[in-house]
Order: structure tokens, then C-alpha cells, then sequence
């Protein structure tokens, strides 16, 4: 579980409660507000998970292990690049993740706005709540209850016991150190104007997710591109273009 | 929903704020704290929910009017009367109910103890949210968001088009009453000593609720015991028997 910039200690506790309702172990916080932080970890009777918590200054590092992000959120007021599923319906999306050996994240905004458009472009997927049109948005601790129920409590009980069979699937780190290479390659090739810089960067980001690479696939990817930059730096350096 | 002697205001708002997430309208509080009562009511941006609950004295004047009606709770310290069913698998029970033009209440106890013996003979079935072993206990907003993320979503979701053909059930007045007069009826005839009063009236609530009356049966049984009373009575009155 990865709470993006939590301001409320009561619902960081109320997070942590229902991991150890759910039996989860790890729960990373990123970038918390640092008074609201200390207090709520060191409030009487903070579950385990809470002071074992890690804690990391961005989403991408949060998630660099993971394999599959599940971003959360109300979308009444956006409309995600992602796949959104609708909670009962990942389940078995997890399921499939944990059986062949991938591991989860699943990432839950800050409290008034939610994960914001880059926080997204580190998901591979949306997955969205069914709640009511005249209150879509749910309470943090009680959205965190809510899913953790549904995914812990379910892609558990009915876990597939064969052996990973399928090719494991890239880590949140490798995708960016391939989006970092891609976008180095673009500059060095003069593609990526300065001001789509930005732009690009989170198409990238969306791309790579929906692609499905494995951790093989990525190295060979990140292989190509490493020598295509090398290629490119070595012409630039003999034959500067007009820049 | 139902909310039996809540202490919190911050869990009966998060009670409240999740019914309008699932689109539930109808909040009874039985016998709160009236400080901490007024306290959620008067909390800005109370969801309507909490400024239209009903505010009863007795579980039973609660649910008077429901035909199932569900008790909550952790298992790890009590061994209830009633049929236990784990959340997913109550699911069908109450969207059949609704189809047969049930009413359907679930009633969530105090946070720290929960629902007593005596609430839990008033309930036709106790849900259990299947949770770790470490950590079973659930924080009360978080509880009725889960219970009512699976019951108010699917089960309304998946509800069965036809026309209610099963004959209606019986409210809990009815059966309420029907004990009542089902005791009467067994003191007139000398059968409850006084010391086993209370003990017997909990196991009548218990049994009349597995039975599964139609309204038509009750009547049809308040009728008869009626008549056994007025009898019972009369002889009495004739020929008083040495107690």
C-alpha cells in the first residue's frame, strides 16, 4: 500500500488498521506532511505496519520493485489515460499478478485531490470504486478498507497454486530507467522540443506501462537504445548538426 | 443501517459519509452518546444521512419495521446463536430479500465491545467481514464502509427483475410482539420460573427469527396464543392454581 502525500494522521492510522485487518505488511508514505506523520506513527496502539513503515520523497521510487500499480481514485473530474477497472473486477488482475510472481502496489492520493496526472503515469492500471454519483468520493481510510477487503482478502483466498509460469514481469524501476534512456535518445536525436519535454516524458511513462514488458524484454529494449545513444553521441561529437 | 450506542462522532460521520457513497438513505442511531451525538450531527459538511437519522431508545424499536435483519461484528471472543455468514456469501441472501419486498436493516454495535447478547437475539443472522487472525477487530467506519461497498453495490447491482413472488416476511414488531405474548402466555401458565425469564425471552427472539415467519404466520400464531392467554386467564381466574 502507498500513500501519496497523506496530510490526515487519522486516516494514515485508519490505513495502517486495515492492512492489519487485511494481513499486509508493507505500507510506504510519500512525501508526508512531517508534523501530521510523527503524530500519526506514534500514536497509542499504531499498528505494526505503521512503524515499519518506509518512507520516500516519490511515487516513482515508492513503486520502483513493484510490477503492477494500481492507481485509486474518483474520476468524476477526470478522465485517466489508463484502463480504469472497477474494483470487483480486478481481482482476478491481481490474482494473475501475484501467481506468476509479480508483486502489487496500490497507490491511494492525498485527501482533497487525489493522485495527479504524473502520479498516474506511474500506473498501469485505474481501478475505481462503484459509488454513488451524488458522493462519489470516499474517505481515505475507508477507501484503503474498502479496496484491501476486495483485493487482499479475495486474490488471496482463491490464489492459483501452479508455479509461475509466465516470464516476469518488468519492475517500476526498469520502466524508468527506459523512459529516462528513451527520452535521452530523443533529445540526442533533436526529437523532443524543449517545451513537449515535459509532455512527452508522461506519454512515455503511460506507454511503457501499457506495454506488458517483462523484465527480459526491458533489458533487451534498454540494450538498444543504450547503443543507439552511444551512436548518436559519437556522430554528434564528429559531425555536430545545426542546433 | 443501524448504529447501536456509537461513541465516536467521527465514526458516525464516516458511518454517515459512507452510506451516501453507496447511495443508502436510512440512518437509525439507538441510544447514542448525546454529546458526542450532536457533535456529527452539527459537523460541517454532515452528509444528509446524519441530519435525517432517526434516533431510537432500543434495538428493537429500530429495526420494528425490517424483515432481516443483520447483526455485525468480530467472532474471536463469542460464539453466536444465529447463522454466521461471511460477508461475499450474504450478498444473494439480502438481494433475494429485497426482491420478495423485504426490508433489510444491519446493525453495527458499540466500537469497543460490540453487540451484546440481547442485540444480537433481534438479528436473523450475524455477518462476519473475513479479516486476519492478528488484527479481526475493524475500525467502525471502516466496517459498514466494507459491509456496504459488498451489500448496497452488488447486491442492488445483480437485483432480481421480477415482481415479488414469495409471500412478505415478517417485521420485527411482529415477532417482537409475538414474544411478548408468547411469554405472557408461558407465565400464566406457570412455566418460566422467574429466575429463567430472561434467558428464555433470549432464546424465543433467537428461534422466532430462524424460523423465517411470513406476516401471515405471525398473525396467524399471534391469534392463536391469543386465544390460549384469554383461556388460560379465565381458568385462572376460576381456579387459581397454588404458585
Amino acid at each position: 500500500v502507498v500513500l501519496v502525500r497523506p496530510r490526515n494522521p487519522l486516516n494514515i492510522g485508519a490505513a495502517a488498521r486495515a492492512m492489519a485487518n487485511f494481513g499486509l505488511a508493507r505500507l510506504t508514505v510519500v512525501a508526508p506532511y512531517a508534523p501530521h506523520w510523527r503524530e500519526a506513527r506514534s500514536a497509542v496502539g499504531a499498528p505494526r505496519q505503521l512503524r515499519d513503515a518506509t518512507e520516500t520523497a516519490s511515487l516513482s521510487a515508492a513503486v520502483a520493485a513493484s510490477t503492477l500499480v494500481l492507481g485509486t481514485g474518483t474520476l468524476t473530474h477526470r478522465k485517466p489515460e489508463q484502463r480504469v477497472v472497477p474494483l470487483p473486477l480486478a481481482v482476478p488482475i491481481v490474482r494473475d499478478e501475484l501467481a506468476r510472481g509479480g508483486r502489487v502496489a496500490i497507490v491511494f492520493g492525498p485527501e482533497k485531490h487525489g493522485l495527479t496526472r504524473d502520479n498516474l503515469s506511474l500506473c498501469h492500471l485505474m481501478i475505481e470504486i462503484p459509488t454513488h454519483p451524488l458522493q462519489p468520493s470516499m474517505n481515505l481510510g475507508q477507501a484503503v478498507a474498502v479496496c484491501l477487503y476486495e483485493l487482499a482478502g479475495r486474490a488471496s483466498e482463491t490464489a492459483a497454486p501452479d508455479p509461475p509460469l509466465a516470464p516476469s514481469p518488468a519492475d517500476s524501476a526498469s520502466l524508468d530507467r527506459l523512459a529516462g534512456l528513451v527520452e535521452e535518445t530523443m533529445e540526442t536525436a533533436g526529437y523532443s522540443p524543449r517545451a513537449m519535454r515535459a509532455a512527452n516524458r508522461h506519454d512515455l511513462h503511460v506507454l511503457l506501462r501499457r506495454l506488458a514488458l517483462t523484465q527480459r524484454d526491458t533489458r533487451r529494449i534498454l540494450g538498444i537504445f543504450r547503443r543507439i545513444l552511444w551512436r548518436l553521441k559519437r556522430e554528434g561529437d564528429r559531425n555536430p548538426s545545426p542546433r
